[in-house]
């Protein structure tokens, strides 16, 4: 995928999971650069008509939230317990105004509540069930949790927990298994992570950059976590800084190790290696991937980006990653493999 | 205060709250400065015994958590339901490790939930009931969420219920009350929060940085969250970046308008412009407060500071903010006011 610069348009993500060509049927690759496309209409659609760069992040997340290929809305991860736990943020760069959501069990759309916490609540996060009384008391639609699940993040959960059978555990009082062991500080370099020693279980997230005719900027991105993940588990999806930022700059939208981008602030440490360093775009995602993550996680993921000027990163340190951009010209560019 | 440097040592602030004489009676006064110097001696004494930057924070905030004048821990503030729900976070500059808790309502020490996710946990970030579990299993003190009520906070909720209840609320099923207008996006100006009109109100934290005599920087922040606050609202405080940072450079733990914090990354902030633009802790701290945050929203808040230098920074941009530092002597020096 070559790199590209737009007059306005998107760029989009549906996370790092399975790593390997081996691994992926022919049919699942056809439905992943249908939904992907699909993902890059549906934002450039809104920009068509009228809306905004917030507006079209939001439009082609949800189409990556309803498909039940991506790690997010439908077809998400379950945790431990095996109960979906969704975490979604957005953020519009013209005035830093950003709203996040963790640990909603009920949303069908987790990107459309945090636009609403964005809008409509005076504050920026909500989490747990104090979200999902906001969503009711807004009206948005909210479902069962097993209108989430699917066959085959049931699977993925059942090889998570063969993974980590043959680890310690600690059973403490009324708590759910799975919690690792109490043993010590573990090694600050420990690559141990959840149930999910695959990269595949904990890279599913989804994410879009927009920029719009008026040059503004937004990024949102949603997720159901990792894989087998321990009971109230929170990854950079929703967090802000971490997993989404977007300013008058730069828009950024991670997906991967969450843990190691929390620690490195990765999508805001884009923006201000542009605004401090005074360095580009395309430099500053290549060394906070390479020089920052790669270094500390070899692995961990990547992200969509999209410059003021229109320049498009689609940079992860995996084999591969879900993404595409989509232009002026309306026509939308799909990848998933490292050689495309 | 006169700017300092120490060979090693801490620093803390207790939040920014009450920010004018007016409102503080001697005997409280008094309590503070009484509590502060409790908490940097409790930190010094850590680092005495052979602790590390890591132990010395932890109690430091500890004492903080446990003085019922402290929006943390005992004392902490209600939401907007009157149930008491805690966050916090803690980090480790030498090896960028790092722990978060957020919405825990039972928990005697969020610090050291938030330590112990750190450390024995796979995650970085663990919310709500989730949280609660982990630390049940590991069998740290629970208790009773009336263990945190005390009737000044209960005052205060009355206080902050009764200034917003001019303001227009929306009643949706099942949702409680206190929810804000959904009228539309409100203006990216907006300078309402919560039901905290009066910033002292939103303004209590608590947060240590320490620098141990091996050159290793930690930093931790522990709050109640803001008074009369949504169900399930989560400020800068459990966000790594955001309330609290630590590398190799820098420790840094905020107090203030969480929003605010959260969308520039404060905390990660001061780092960087360090590590990205090549500036001093006290102008990276400086910058931070006056030419980001004060032009956004004035009077939001303050920040305590280390520098791998061992130079200190206790900075804000309200009248006040609740502070104090300890060197090598072992004298603890303690600050309420701006003029001090």
């Amino acid at each position: 995928m070559k790199r590209t610069r737009i007059s306005h348009g998107l760029a989009i993500h549906g996370g790092v999971g399975i790593l390997s060509r081996s691994d992926m049927t022919p049919e699942l690759e056809a439905d992943y650069r249908a939904a992907l496309a699909e993902s890059l209409v549906a934002g450039r659609r809104a920009l068509d008509t009228g809306g905004s760069a917030l507006d079209a992040v939001v439009a082609a997340v949800r189409v990556m939230e309803d498909a039940p290929i991506f790690n997010a809305g439908l077809g998400s991860n379950f945790d431990e317990r095996g109960v979906v736990t969704m975490d979604a943020s957005i953020m519009h760069g013209p005035t830093l105004d950003a709203g996040a959501v963790a640990g909603v069990t009920n949303v069908r759309s987790p990107v459309e509540l945090a636009r609403l916490v964005m809008e409509r609540s005076e504050h920026l996060m909500l989490i747990g069930e104090g979200a999902e009384a906001f969503a009711r008391a807004q009206g948005i639609p909210v479902t069962d949790n097993t209108f989430f699940h699917t066959e085959r993040r049931r699977e993925e959960l059942r090889r998570a927990k063969e993974r980590s059978r043959g680890r310690p555990t600690v059973q403490g009082d009324g708590a759910p298994a799975g919690f690792s062991q109490a043993s010590g500080p573990r090694p600050a370099t420990g690559r141990e992570i959840g149930g999910a020693d695959d990269p595949a279980d904990r890279a599913g997230t989804v994410g879009a950059v927009a920029l719009d005719a008026s040059g503004r900027l937004a990024a949102a991105t949603s997720t159901g976590g990792m894989a087998n993940k321990t009971w109230g588990r929170v990854g950079d999806s929703p967090i802000i800084g971490a997993g989404t930022y977007a300013s008058s700059h730069c828009a950024v939208s991670c997906t991967g190790w969450g843990e190691y981008f929390i620690r490195n602030a990765v999508a805001y440490d884009v923006h201000a290696r542009m605004t401090h360093a005074g360095v580009d775009l395309t430099e500053a995602v290549r060394a906070v991937l390479y020089d920052v993550l790669e270094a500390q996680a070899p692995r961990s993921g990547g992200m969509c980006a999209l410059g003021a000027d229109g320049s498009v990163e689609l940079g992860f340190n995996t084999p591969g990653m879900y993404r595409g951009w989509i232009g002026a010209d309306g026509e939308p560019h799909v990848a998933i493999w490292g050689d495309e």
